[in-house]
């Protein structure tokens, strides 16, 4: 990566700075790879006016993972204005698509790209909370029983895992994975909830 | 934890102990918290002896991660005489009997314990391939289509989820945990194997 001129920017936006250089990063190692020193000089500062965005190490770390997780979450909701069913059908085709365009940055994620830090970790499990909130939406279960909830965020995890595999082995297509997301959630919820879907 | 008392040992038993030790720490903090200091102290050996039988810190916790993992697969396969479904269900109970028994170890282990170490994410890996494995044998189909190797696959990450939420939240028996997860395996693959189970 070139190192960029020194320019002068507001705060907000040398923040922002940052973490995009952080993300662009992201996609090549995992999160606790990411050196100071080499973002610094990517974004044409020193190492010291880094520290002065973000006081410590694990600070800019921790942006970089809430920034990605932002990302995922904002691309695999293609259409909020779709009915229910429909915009979770899209979701789960969407995030299949940025598996497949971001896969490194996607691998790491998915695969304890925390070095343990719970801050970061965190992260990750608001994450997952998320995309099980907006899964139970998409069911028209807001307030589902805890067996539904579990069962939910089980699929959450199955697809991460089913995702990674498919990049790792390729022996499926892309509809075929998508595919199986949709049937294994529709089982899943059919499985907790005992009629579902409704008729 | 109290050091113990210096002694002589031969250099398998002085190893095997080292790592016991790095294991009985990993049920109270992940495993890149586990310090070689305090592994040495708790041993009654010097830290320089320590790199003697592992050379790198790197060295000594993949050596845990392993023995971890091994724990683990012994644990959760308690009577491999059964026949193969009922050796299935036995071994997700034994799982989450183990869950239960050793959480913190447990959620460190399914939670990125791994500093993003490539060595010890293989052991991760490995560990899921060997349960991904020990299922479709369960289930016997050796050789099953990729739709159902991933979606086992799938139903393991799925079982650590779960797993994991169970802990946080307690809002399910242990009974309707392992009901829940022998169901939700029933389910996957029956999605994607169409017939099973055979009558």
């Amino acid at each position: 990566m070139a190192n960029a001129p020194r320019t002068r920017l507001e705060p907000e936006a040398r923040r922002a700075q940052l973490v995009d250089v952080g993300l662009q990063m992201l996609g090549t190692r995992p999160l606790e790879q990411v050196a100071i020193d080499d973002v610094a000089a990517a974004a044409g500062i020193s190492r010291g006016l880094l520290f002065h965005y973000f006081p410590t190490k694990r600070d800019f770390h921790v942006a970089v993972a809430e920034a990605a997780a932002a990302e995922l979450l904002a691309r695999t909701d293609p259409d909020p204005g779709l009915p229910p069913l429909a915009r979770l059908q899209a979701a789960v085709a969407a995030y299949v698509d940025y598996v497949a365009d971001k896969r490194d940055a996607y691998v790491a994620f998915v695969r304890g790209s925390s070095g343990g830090d719970p801050q970061i970790l965190a992260v990750y499990d608001r994450t997952r909370t998320a995309f099980t909130l907006r899964v139970l939406d998409g069911l028209g279960l807001p307030e589902p029983p805890p067996r539904v909830r579990v069962a939910v965020r089980g699929w959450v995890a199955f697809t991460e895992e089913v995702t990674v595999d498919w990049l790792a082995h390729g022996d499926l297509t892309r509809a075929e994975v998508v595919d199986l997301l949709d049937e294994a959630l529709v089982a899943l919820v059919t499985v907790t909830l005992g009629d579902w879907p409704p008729d």
